[in-house]
């Protein structure tokens, strides 16, 4: 058995979000399917560790914002990376209520769902929530967000930066090193620097300030290892 | 609420296989899903009223087929528009047995998964099977067909026809009419032809033999309309 071959799945990326009491919270999940249009309902998969967990079956509720391709990478790693045991991750994020006042993000989202539990299943380490549709809207317009281009993006290999750089990659490697976070696997490319925290390109993982962190899951510079 | 929000969903394709005594059959399905990694468990959703369905209720065991953007839309067809109770969907297929001795689709697929199915939740028009791996190989090499590039496909409009055409859509369809099987959708562009059946490109709708049939789901040229 070469369990490598449950990686050629596809999915979509979803922040799902819930409430319990007064209290939100959302993770990222590749796990939202559509099982029937009649009525219109949907599966979520949610680790049963998770926050996330408890609140929807608290509430019985929950809501999927279907992310665009151009989601920063720190919004999936505030979402996937750290727990609403620890901080309240809409703090500073972009979100609205949905009609039955459930939190989506507003920005980067494609559209949104809004859903109501109506049976679960246990699945080992996860619940599978069967949810019947309750609200839907699209909001953007873009190309949704799948789990595979994500991990591009976080490599450093999606296609849309891969156009922009230098054309062969084993040149741009002997140049400046790159460098993996052992955390989260993102890849620190010196010939992209780190955008969405000022980093300019052509900054080598050595000029990074001492108190850079992974812009996808916050650890330090000590946990980056140097690609291989 | 817009159901068309439920669109943005990213799904990939497979053929999900299973056997009731000795007779195998297999359908299209895009909603199959990895669970837990520990034991590995996937979510496979298959519509009620398919033979399919009732074969992994007799058997409990199921194959999925991770197929490649390569795949003919033929084969496609012949899994997903047609029904087991009509025809043999596995005449002429290449298709090989699992270790457990359920067919796999051999050309076109990436990988395949056997599973054993552990329980069932009902989602009123289809049934999700939870189920336990119990064997898995990784094919061949290549991108994974997904529920969006299947689409594409269908309509003439994947990226790698798109870039071996006239780049000016309206200019194109300003020669030849193109022509949709209100069926299944599929669109017949002149420019394209339809190569997996021996009609050459620059073949308008109205010089395909009489007896052509959509190569996806069968249907003649009565079928079809003229696009809009």
């Amino acid at each position: 058995m070469n369990s490598k071959a449950l990686h050629k799945l596809s999915y979509g990326l979803y922040i799902v979000t819930s409430m319990k009491d007064n209290a939100f919270n959302g993770q990222v999940a590749n796990s939202v399917i559509q099982i029937s249009s009649d009525p219109a309902s949907l599966v979520v998969s949610i680790n049963k560790k998770n926050l996330t967990n408890e609140f929807i079956k608290s509430s019985k509720r929950l809501a999927v914002s279907v992310l665009s391709q151009e989601v920063p990478l720190s919004l999936i790693g505030r979402f996937g990376f750290k727990s609403g045991r620890d901080i309240d991750k809409f703090a500073g994020v972009n979100y609205m209520l949905t009609g039955g006042g459930l939190p989506y993000i507003a920005e980067f989202s494609l559209a949104y769902l809004e859903a109501a539990v109506i049976d679960e299943m246990e699945a080992s380490t996860h619940d599978l929530f069967l949810c019947e549709l309750t609200g839907a809207e699209v909001l953007n317009e873009g190309i949704p967000m799948t789990y595979a281009y994500y991990q591009q993006m976080k490599r450093g290999s999606a296609p849309q930066n891969a156009a922009s750089f230098a054309p062969d990659a084993k040149e741009r490697r002997n140049k400046m090193d790159r460098y993996v976070c052992s955390a989260c696997g993102y890849v620190y490319d010196p010939e992209v620097g780190d955008p969405e925290n000022d980093i300019p390109p052509n900054t080598s993982f050595e000029d990074l300030p001492d108190d850079w962190t992974c812009p996808v899951c916050g650890v330090g510079k000590d946990e980056f290892e140097k690609e291989d």
